[in-house]
């Protein structure tokens, strides 16, 4: 069976760019199977693709074929490129950021760039503004199919080379028992934060659930958020509307209320603005 | 050929949380075929949940499995299930009342409780707030792959014992020509209400097509609308903008605008304090 | 392999409705795979479900079967049909003007009314609200699956008779280097613009890229946005937050700022009344 093709974008699913990307992938093999990870990615954000990316990653068969087209240089001179993951998966991108996380994560083991002589759809008038259907998602399915092999993809390049979202180096400082670290991102659905510290660096402090943690959130020097919250396993650990420390399922340190928004009852955003510090008491 | 999965949650598709769970499922057996039948069910709502099921399940194929996850205390004590319906289809989900109108409905021929020793996805690192993951999604899988039968989902329980909503038990009251009832659920895209009255109940009564209906809805004692309204097959049987009564495709009674949203353009809201009267004139 | 389906509707994702419409495709023929064009087409607006058609079925194989259903006269006297595209493509909709673009474009072979009485689901208890459902989604299933030939559709009518969007008449006028023009449509999500004159007839202008163009954009006599523009290959051609005018994908002339939103900045809008002239400077 052919490797599912899994697309992500920051078009959003209300136009048809989405359906025009499937629809060439249809066009060079029909038998390929097209699934969603998320069109709603931050627009223009390559750290907000890069961060979906590493969640989902994981979860997805080996050889699994993600495209992610959140492109703000479209048109112009950046790598197009396809990535083999260490765990065997392939990543087709702009090399714009958005392999950070997978990078540092699962490892990339050969990166080569698109050679667009050869791997480019050409429609019946040419356009310059949609390289997610053209170029990313064309590229995709000859590979899905094995129209390609990764060799044929074009040539390769150092890893050492892939561009990387300059958020990644402001990484946590862990002092004793209180970490100092900002807000990686937040979810408007739901409503919680992420905090830049992994579960892993989170799990080595002494810190069981049921403990009181002291969260104080600042945004340009004012502080918008300071309270002692309870670590614990899940949201309904805690009052219907309470704030609640987790580990998330992005791997990352997380905060919301249980059935609420964090963001919006506290006011709280995300950014590097956003900085943290977290105490143990 | 394994039967389908059809996904539901209160997850929204604005972040890649139902990726992850497709991911799982293709982990299991990339053979499966994963539709969605809706991720924006209002958020911790079990009531919605089970509206929302008892209008789409009798159109999907006997055998298809059914996930719905939403799921307000996740990672606390509450029953993960697995309902085998009369009508042969499966539904995984937490038993908090999402299965109460399939209980009344198509009816429910057994439930087990899903043994998470055995049927539980293990991810490299566990987290707790996820169940639609490593849960509900990968125990669909595991069913529709056939890889375990429902005996092997976990031990039986009584159907009785299943977890109703509260709401359920508010039936409407007909008294001669006059339901007394409540609006049930309205939707946000177009701005129609429904009733709590089925399409059948309504049908038994002298109504015929053009006939005009006293509606009154009212909420914490205020009047919001009273009108007399025309009953008919469809929208488009009436002015554009104007309010029209119809037998709604989720076999309840519908009121909204020919082309407008009722809700917006009268203020109305739904949920139990919403009451409603409907005369027959 | 049988082609796939491809829905287009102005139902949402955000109830169950698309998923219903899938349900009886797939009870139809569990082999048919379904995919979804796009479902937030302006409500009740078949001028813009013609454009996105018109964008979206050149990238999908021939054969595909195509469903459309932006439907304000559901349940009335409109017909409900099945066209044969020139490309092999069928198209399943109400003939309200959708096929407007298809018919000028790439042109309609032939085309079919559905005969109800034997193209019709009937659910276990009929409704008259959901033709997408009952009638646009089944036969779209018998259609894609060969349970019937596009002879068994129905009776044929000549193409000539397929109602038009009367937007289309509103032609642009070239007048030496000055275009004369409206507003077609917008993108809510990146926020562009789309004006009523090709790409085709553009380039047979004196323009090159890097060229400026006065583009003049008025609403109810009033000049909401005046000002010279590059015409630019994408985006990335001008410093961010600028606007650009470029080729669209919809093979349309767009104007667009580049990472920003260009109808937010200006306040501009779409429709009839948008009148817009773009001058070669």
């Amino acid at each position: 069976m052919k490797p599912a093709i899994l697309l992500q974008t920051d078009f959003s699913t209300t136009w048809g760019a989405v359906a025009s990307m499937k629809g060439v992938i249809k066009l060079t093999d029909p038998e390929l199977e097209i699934y969603d990870l998320c069109h709603d990615i931050k627009q223009f954000d390559p750290w907000e693709a890069s961060l979906s990316l590493n969640t989902t990653e994981p979860y997805w068969p080996a050889g699994t074929v993600i495209v992610s087209v959140v492109d703000p240089g479209v048109g112009t001179a950046r790598r197009a490129s396809v990535a083999l993951l260490c765990d065997g998966t392939y990543v087709v991108t702009p090399d714009n950021g958005t392999l950070t996380h997978l990078k540092y994560g699962v490892g990339i083991a050969a990166i080569r760039e698109i050679d667009e002589t050869r791997n480019r759809f050409h429609a019946k008038e040419d356009v310059s503004v949609f390289h997610g259907r053209d170029l990313f998602g064309y590229c995709s399915a000859l590979l899905a199919s094995g129209k390609i092999t990764f060799e044929e993809v074009g040539p390769a390049y150092p890893v050492e080379e892939i561009v990387e979202c300059e958020e990644y180096a402001l990484r946590p400082k862990i002092d004793g028992n209180t970490v100092h670290t900002w807000v990686m991102t937040g979810l408007a659905h739901f409503g919680g934060i992420q905090f830049y510290v992994s579960n892993e660096a989170w799990k080595k402090l002494p810190c069981k659930e049921g403990d009181q943690v002291q969260i104080r959130i600042t945004h340009a020097e004012s502080t918008v958020f300071d309270a002692a919250v309870p670590f614990a396993k899940s949201f309904g650990f805690v009052p219907k509307g309470e704030p609640v420390l987790y580990c998330g399922s992005s791997l990352f340190l997380c905060l919301d209320c249980n059935q609420a928004s964090f963001m919006q009852k506290y006011g709280v955003g995300f950014g590097k603005d956003w900085k943290a510090t977290l105490a143990l008491l």
